[in-house]
């Protein structure tokens, strides 16, 4: 899906009431200079932008920071350069991987840890398993050509995943792994979706700053019994990835 | 959906190298006092807080910044009180103001601005009329419990609805409208969601602050016939709402 009408909003940047701040009036002329330089297109120094804007530099780096947080420009070396669109994900049980692979970047995994831990309480209902079971917690950062871009989080009963610590590659999926070594079949899925802040060790380990807004995705899974399987968390860079769903009359009221 | 193990990642907040800032430290003893405040539970002062953390009153600040952007916290006069769960909004063609009750809140919207204008290039593909073709921009904020929640931008050919502009409450789903008096069917939509920092003048609209993420979804929608009807923009309080969605097996390569 194209960009909506979002891309060009009727009133966009024109309140009706109030002052409008400088730096918005110069993350506005810059938008216009990114469509102009295009993807990959490198932009000015802040220098030179505060020179041509006629504002101060701080002026330029506030703009320029918004642009960042919302993904449309990107650092590179040590200057700046017009971002693509974001990674769209579908939410479709799609794993991870093919979500990205449709888009033509090569996905990735990369290990954090694998322990066995305690349920305890919340899990364990959630799982439907005694507090005091055990769950296995994988824990991988998400790679897209090469680059971090999320941290994944997954919770699974040892009682159903007995050899997940033995037998299982780190970096490959783990839906493939259930089906095909552990002949697990998922039924259903509920998922919820937020945006929240990053904390200090998921900025450390994705590598952003902390106060870029992040996509979080909570996912529930049920075998075709409705028993849970599997509790995960999977945290997506909020300046580049999007979600997107498809829907039908069959999913409401029309 | 409850909170996923997301509530108590195992590592949470012990990075394992680097330093954590101090008002990290501070936020996790209040998320601690939260739970224990419960919902509508009011805070100490910012004073009472540094006191009994130890720490001057500008880390309490930027802790309870942080809880606030993330929707722990909500002022409520001159205090600080700890926040409902988020209103969870789920992406299957309900309208917002089913969504909204079937939470038990009050839905409501009110009228920003309803005119007729030039689709341009963009809108005009994205409906499949001309550029010079009229369309009307329909734009409400979205209320609950009279409380500002949200913002909602949505874009008609003014050739499907040519009495929007008298025989439309402001206040109504425009669901209804088109399926009750103009007997328009929505067959598929099309709907995307990322996170993005809101604009000055959305800002004012809505009440919130500058720098708060918003959850922005986009959403095309189509008849039977596969002809776009609308593209909407609803902008909703990052701090106030998740989405949902249910996912089954036939949705997936599971």
């Amino acid at each position: 899906m194209d960009d909506s009408p979002g891309s060009a909003p009727v009133h966009a940047g024109v309140p009706e009431h109030g002052r409008v701040p400088k730096y918005f009036g110069v993350r506005a002329r810059l938008e216009v200079l990114l469509d102009e330089l295009g993807e990959d297109g490198r932009l000015p120094t802040e220098r030179e932008l505060a020179e041509s804007f006629a504002v101060s530099r701080e002026t330029v780096r506030q703009a320029l920071r918004d642009l960042l947080i919302q993904g449309r420009l990107r650092r590179r070396g040590r200057g700046t350069v017009v971002a693509g669109p974001k990674l769209e994900q579908p939410l479709s049980l799609v794993s991870y991987t093919e979500g990205v692979r449709r888009q033509g970047r090569t996905p990735g995994r990369s290990l954090i840890g694998l322990d066995r831990l305690q349920a305890g309480r919340t899990l364990g209902e959630q799982l439907r398993i005694p507090a005091t079971a055990e769950v296995w917690h994988l824990e991988r950062v998400l790679l897209a050509d090469g680059e971090r871009v999320g941290l994944e989080s997954l919770y699974v009963p040892t009682a159903r995943f007995p050899d997940l610590g033995r037998d299982f590659t780190p970096d490959s999926s783990f839906y493939g792994y259930a089906r095909d070594r552990v002949g697990e079949r998922f039924s259903t899925a509920e998922e919820r979706i937020e945006t929240v802040l990053v904390t200090p060790r998921e900025a450390q380990l994705i590598g952003v700053p902390p106060a870029l807004p992040m996509l979080l995705l909570h996912r529930a899974s049920f075998d075709r019994a409705g028993a849970p399987i599997e509790r995960v968390r999977s945290l997506f860079r909020g300046d580049r990835f999007s979600f997107t769903t498809s829907l039908s009359h069959r999913d409401g009221p029309w």
